[in-house]
């Protein structure tokens, strides 16, 4: 019998877009890798990719892992979940494939990687079947907080992390029942996501933060922002702490 | 009139205890500063400090900042919140003399700073007198859930962060209503802690982590943990993401 030595497996969290917010461990596992796998979208280079462009080794393997284009399909649709599955099935089989010819293998997730990260899907599929190291990134909201000098939590405060997908009634009730929030995921969720804070009281402490620590970085209070849009890279902070001292 | 310059102050996020999850941009501060802060307990070294021991320049100042001793003394009591202003007060003049010299002041932060961090009560004091720029950290509650292998929220999940210190009631309640949370502030109020986990039917799924990432760091279903004893650098973490795929 062969014992085969297989390679190693880094979840990797890039930070939120600036390099310098990469760690020491970050930068040491990316250059251990063989192979740099990161998620895309189909025709994009990568935001993981982009934000360690400067650490890539000339020769280094590249596993661009694109997600299918599901756009005009629910996503509560079986078709939706049936392809984003398979997706994420011939993904880990890919990194796998590496993994078991030896290869070490780096996965970027943006932010950190268990912190509702597409990693997180590779990790569920490979963790017990290869050595796997997960390397903490900093969080968008840590990212976020941090550029806007606004203290979040303090003592006795519950921080609230709310996904801005949720239903205006049960936003505005859990932004009523909470010091601090941060609610994720705002894009096109926004208007929704205003009326909700308003209907809690909370609209004048909450702070819009888009593309945080990235070049393009804007932040703003919620209700001196004008329009409804936002991009992807966005999220609303309302802070705790009210008697600061 | 003369022009002065001050100096720069940092607040300067270590991460929950091994060095190499610094990030780039607080070692570059580190680097950079004339002065290096922190706080400690009495007698104590500081574990910011220690975090960072490998970065220091030889005959880099430090201003150890110690606590007042109020063990004695409740916290709700008037006396305890005098004493610990009037030290967040002299600590704060003690940082502005050297910013006002023009000397760089990094302060360190254990985690990550404006996540309930004690670089805040020096950041209300300073920030708006003192050009300043907040570092974020790995927070203690990532780097845990990371060197768990544990994915902690995906997709539509909620995350509550719940001090340890609320009542047995609410803490229960809370944790009824959210998809994954993470009690910090563990320490003497484990006992509660498992209670109320209990009586929202979440003991079983419950992870604890003391010391995440340091030297000693252990980590162990809760459920599995026999005795009650918890040193202050300890979580409990619930994972959400419950309907993995
Ligand atoms: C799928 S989640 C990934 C979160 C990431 N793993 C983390 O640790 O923060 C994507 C959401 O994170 C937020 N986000 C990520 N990067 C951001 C940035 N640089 N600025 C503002 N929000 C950001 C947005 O709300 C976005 O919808
Ligand atoms: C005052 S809070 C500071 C939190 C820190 N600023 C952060 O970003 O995580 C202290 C609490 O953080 C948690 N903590 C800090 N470091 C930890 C570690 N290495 N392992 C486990 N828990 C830790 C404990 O619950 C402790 O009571």
């Amino acid at each position: 019998m062969v014992a085969t030595v297989t390679g190693r497996l880094y979840g990797v969290g890039t930070g939120p877009g600036d390099p310098e917010l990469l760690t020491l461990k970050a930068v040491r596992a990316i250059g251990e890798a063989d192979v740099l796998a990161y998620f895309a979208k189909a025709g994009r280079a990568g935001n993981g990719r982009a934000i360690v462009e400067g650490l890539l080794k000339p020769g280094m393997a590249e596993l661009p892992l694109y997600y299918p284009v599901t756009t005009e399909i629910d996503k509560d649709h079986d078709e939706y979940k049936r392809q984003i599955t398979a997706f994420y099935d011939a993904s880990a089989a890919a990194v796998a494939q590496h993994l078991a010819a030896g290869r070490t293998v780096a996965i970027l997730s943006e932010g950190d990687p268990m912190f509702y990260g597409s990693y997180m899907h590779l990790h569920v599929r490979l963790a017990d079947r290869f050595p796997t190291e997960v390397i903490p990134g900093i969080t968008a909201m840590s990212g976020c907080w941090s550029l806007s000098g606004l203290p979040i939590v303090q003592g006795d405060d519950v921080l609230s992390v709310l996904p801005g997908t949720m239903g205006e009634a049960e936003l505005s009730r859990r932004l009523v029942d909470t010091e601090a929030a941060v609610i994720m995921k705002v894009g096109r969720n926004l208007p929704k996501i205003r009326r909700a804070l308003a209907s809690a009281g909370r609209l004048g402490e909450a702070i819009y933060v888009e593309r945080g620590t990235m070049p393009a970085s804007r932040s703003m209070r919620l209700s001196e922002k004008l329009d409804d849009t936002a991009p992807y890279f966005s999220l609303v902070l309302v802070p705790g702490w009210s008697g600061r001292a």
